[in-house]
């Protein structure tokens, strides 16, 4: 029986809706394995700039790193995106969040329940048995770097950053999480073209032989982003920069039938933040009909991997896989063979699994 | 009737067995529609610094100036992949190459051979009617601004830089190209977080109204590696910059069965460059087992874009059609349905084109 505070930052569009089912599923974990767990609430993103005019206020870091886990949404607003000059946006706010609480590593867990294998665009016999757990740096690369304009605005610039310790303190992650799973490390680069893919692999390379039972290979981000397709399986452990894992994983999305199913954790040097890695949909928000499994299962990461509750978390994956058991699905998650009262909306879908629980 | 001269350029690995394919196809185009083609051959990549210590030898580069067009294999060699202090890699050859003779649109046109259906991992049903043209920028972006390494070697840093020149250039192809076809245009960038990727979105949102018959639209990088998979016909022209192109392209070969079957034309200011998107593969160089028809596609796309033979061109696609049709398959693009004994080497397949012409 342990006391925690936890976090719940809803963000934008969908977040909000998505967020609040799975801090439902956190209470209800709590009642029933006796824990005492207290929430509190914060802004972030385009609600931020709206309340306040900055994205990530000092009230709702200051709230972060007091809290022993964050549940987060989303963030995101197309009005900014059709706006390349806008200079305050919703995304500063999650990526000054990283930085400051020093969330290096960005782990994104690609496994299917069995019960989707038919609500992926890929064949089920290449997807069957499919298990990645993909490590994306996420405080480094070309997000963090210099940027801006030369030449009276007419060339713009971005710098990709990278130093030996970044890349090290995320390899050692990834190499022994390896360990625990299939002793299989896959890094990915761009080795052949670019500096900092250079200095990556020059520090997984020097690592290596400090974990022996751990086989690695490395692999261009380009033939990566065919093999996933390709070749799920023949993945296990994935450790890559920042900007190709946002790519990968959200590409890798498919493999788990959908984005609406995929949880990630952020961890690193303090607080660790749990949200699931589809953002802010606005062009389904408000709509009750957005997947909140991939919120749920990131509360299930927070449990197992900010708390330690192996039995609490692994609760929960259950419940949602009974949940698909029974057949029922979001539309997102849906296949031609669903039936449509089984087709359930942003809270019904969260009821089932509470139910399981 | 008309005399070209063409450069036969087959770099490394597979690229000799495939290009030797192609060109026997562009030999019997000439004598089928009566051209008098002639050819020479030049070296890039290992192969060119194992002969002179030069990935691009001055040679090569003038031999390309003064052809009306080149047949390009691929470079590469596993020795640089992992060796990150290679100062001297083929790699910088093909870059060069790009950089000097102007290259800066790359069209790698991605459709589905119907009798392929079967051999692409994703499913039919999701497959069935895609055709998709990618524009990928060729000479900017991280891959040619300064690189380098500060702190000792400890820091490595890339910059990626793009001109409004630059992004208008290539943009404009490519709402020309949607005029063409289905009128729609999906530019692709990263604006949510990078700069040059907002000046890019800047510069197609500015040109957007010249080109009132085309429906634009912005997708973000990692939505787009997404999208590719769980819906690949809701895209038509694609336009993206250097880097993305490279990732999202790979990935979207897999639309196309393989990888072995995709071809691309490198064009800009001079001589056009013509090549398979697959790299040299060291795997299977020398087995025979490499699929030849990306290459004779490729030639395909050399026939119409550098020479306006729209006839031969069409003609070199509807042998490998019928070829395809007939139930031959190179190893890479067989199903299970696919008997031993239609499985055929690379000289073997390109004999079966070589009949249909
Ligand atoms: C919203 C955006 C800045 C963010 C990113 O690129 O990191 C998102 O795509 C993610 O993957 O968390
Ligand atoms: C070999 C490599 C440098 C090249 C690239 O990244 O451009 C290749 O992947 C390609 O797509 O032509």
């Amino acid at each position: 029986m342990a006391t925690k505070h936890i976090l719940i930052v809803p963000g934008d569009g969908i977040g909000q809706e998505v967020t609040a089912v799975g801090k439902k599923v956190l209470e209800k974990i709590a009642a029933r394995f006796g824990h005492t767990f207290t929430y509190d609430e914060a802004l972030i993103g385009h609600v931020a700039i709206e309340a306040t005019g900055n994205p990530l206020p000092d009230e709702t870091l200051e709230k972060m790193r007091k809290s022993d886990a964050v549940l987060f949404g989303a963030v995101g607003h197309p009005k900014y995106d059709n706006d390349p000059s806008a200079k305050v946006r919703p995304e500063q706010g999650l990526l000054k969040m990283r930085k400051e609480l020093g969330l290096y590593a960005n782990l994104r867990p690609i496994k299917l329940f069995d019960e989707l294998l038919g609500a992926s665009s890929i064949k089920p016999e290449i997807l069957k048995g499919a298990d990645i757990l993909f490590f994306r740096e996420l405080t480094g690369d070309i997000y963090f770097g210099e940027k801006g304009r030369k030449n009276n605005g007419d060339t713009a610039f971005d710098i990709a950053e990278y130093s030996r310790y970044e890349v090290e303190r995320i390899a050692r992650k990834a190499f022994e999480a390896a360990r625990t799973r299939r002793k299989k490390l896959c890094s990915v680069d761009k080795a052949n073209v670019i500096e900092t893919s250079r200095l990556w692999r020059e520090v997984i390379q020097k690592i290596a032989p400090e974990y022996p039972d751990v086989e690695v290979e490395h692999q261009f981000v380009d033939a990566t982003a065919m093999l996933l397709i390709k070749d799920p399986r023949r993945f296990d452990v994935v450790v890559t920069a920042n900007l190709f894992g946002d790519i990968l994983t959200d590409e890798a999305s498919q493999i788990a039938g959908s984005m609406g199913m995929l949880a990630s954790a952020s961890i690193g040097d303090g607080t660790g933040v749990y949200e699931p890695i589809h953002g802010s949909a606005h062009d389904i928000t408000g709509k009750g009909v957005a997947n909140p499994l991939a919120s749920i299962l990131s509360a299930a990461l927070l449990l197992d991997i900010s708390f330690g509750m192996k039995a609490e978390s692994e609760a929960v994956i259950s419940a949602v896989d009974q949940v698909l058991k029974a057949g029922f699905r979001t539309r997102d998650i849906a296949d031609q063979q669903t039936p449509a009262d089984k087709i359930l909306g942003t809270e019904a879908i969260g009821e089932e699994v509470l139910k399981f629980l």
